[in-house]
């Protein structure tokens, strides 16, 4: 709902445990298929109408090109301000909460009268476009812990999801290029991602998430340093843990990464998808 | 996740403001297309592994048909208890959160493997089979403002959304027998779902939800005595209010019921589907 004309929406963070690329002459068709937990740590996103457009993440002014060309698809001018407890560019999904919150609210606040489904499908296409994210979008406007089954927008992609909550922790490292590693030769990562996925479809728990995921990194050659050390204290503890695809970040269930004497940052499975504030 | 074998899941209430019936060969097939609001108020279902399978509701035995077949489609005999500040058999939808909640916490009790969306089709089906809903499980397992595109289960089923949330009261008078209304003859009843349903999804949005709902229960020759009473009382108030699908209950945003001199309940528009409890 709006405030005069400003609103706000909420997106919750999403971390890909692995994946596979598809790629199409449209972007709402494009997309990655996989698995990944959202998380109740996540983007906050306000949209006024404005002369100009111009946009903040925590204060800052930034270009993010997925959340202007939503802007443009909703035919939109508005100032957009984000804030997020999230690290940027470590495999969160923080534009692609970015590009769907602003979508929701864009909505709001010009009034413009599409559906959920619209407005997933404008911020996926943006984020494609931009080269920021495949599957993200999707994802974040479901909630819970998403299986990408087919990979697209909403009309032509399909989701699952693993039946399970719970606490999550994760520290983070650094940063990947998101565009670096989709933008290049993704074969033998799509590979293992398909396996992955088959396997998680058979049983699909969290627990077995957690170890296809670890599985993936190895296999796509991401996992070393800082990542592959948490990681393994993790799992040496008798806890799970496993690689956001793609940061250098690691997450795990529970108190997995506590219990491997980390000081990690908590939060928990997010039950929902992106909502508009009240 | 489990509490020793136990485990729990909550389901949000959902009250439909129109729909069209459609009947194929199958239950998964089967459904109704429509739209609703899913509520904060909701169902709360504990499953516990047992010798003889019994089903309680506040503390009361019950038969729940939809309830004991998707305890025998997971293979499944326990003990099942539900709680709800919900009125029963007033158009909330308690015996498909039930199902649906049985679903979840009894897949994490037994260790069953299955998906989400394997588990919206158990209690979808079961709903559907025990004639006492057609469209409730999809939406409550969506949350939010479900437009129901597709009837039917996950694989056959399409939804979509308004993208909105916000504060619903409600009051219920009494019940209407869901197997009764939708037992029967409903073409003209469909016809007029129809047409709401086209009209809502040119302009998604809950005022106009509310005003096409408000149609339909005219149309439909549903209207009459309290409900209607109270639904011109909210609107003669400035407010939005319409009649639940199928009960003697009538829901408003905001403080609509308030307004127009009712002590109603309060809730919220659920932002999330039906989840398992960590």
């Amino acid at each position: 709902m709006s405030d005069g004309d400003a609103a706000t929406a909420f997106a919750p963070g999403h971390v890909t445990g692995f994946f596979s690329v598809e790629r199409t002459e449209t972007p709402e068709r494009t997309g990655s298929r996989g698995a990944g937990i959202t998380l109740s740590a996540g983007v906050t996103t306000r949209v006024e109408p404005s002369d100009e457009t111009r946009v903040r993440l925590n204060g800052r002014e930034v270009a993010v090109e997925s959340v202007t060309r939503v802007l443009d698809a909703l035919d939109a001018t508005a100032a957009v301000s984000a804030e997020t407890e999230l690290p940027l560019g470590a495999g969160f999904g923080v534009s692609g909460a970015m590009a769907l919150g602003t979508a929701l609210a864009a909505n709001s606040a010009f009034d413009a009268g599409l559906s959920v489904n619209d407005l997933v499908s404008v911020a996926h296409a943006a984020e494609v476009e931009a080269g920021t994210g495949l599957g993200d979008v999707v994802a974040q406007a479901r909630g819970g812990v998403p299986i990408r089954v087919k990979p697209g927008a909403p009309a032509h992609g399909r989701l699952d999801g693993v039946p399970d909550a719970g606490r999550v922790e994760y520290v983070s490292f650094g940063g990947l290029s998101t565009s670096d590693v989709i933008g290049g030769d993704t074969a033998t990562l799509s590979a293992a991602g398909e396996d992955a996925l088959a396997a998680l479809r058979e049983h699909p728990t969290l627990p077995r998430f957690m170890a296809l995921s670890r599985e993936f990194s190895r296999e796509a050659g991401l996992l070393d340093g800082d990542v592959e050390a948490a990681v393994e204290a993790v799992t040496d503890a008798g806890g799970e843990a496993a690689m956001a695809m793609l940061g250098e970040t690691v997450f795990a269930l529970g108190t997995g990464l506590s219990d491997a004497g980390y000081d990690p940052e908590v939060c928990r499975v997010h039950p929902a998808g992106a909502t508009l504030d009240p």
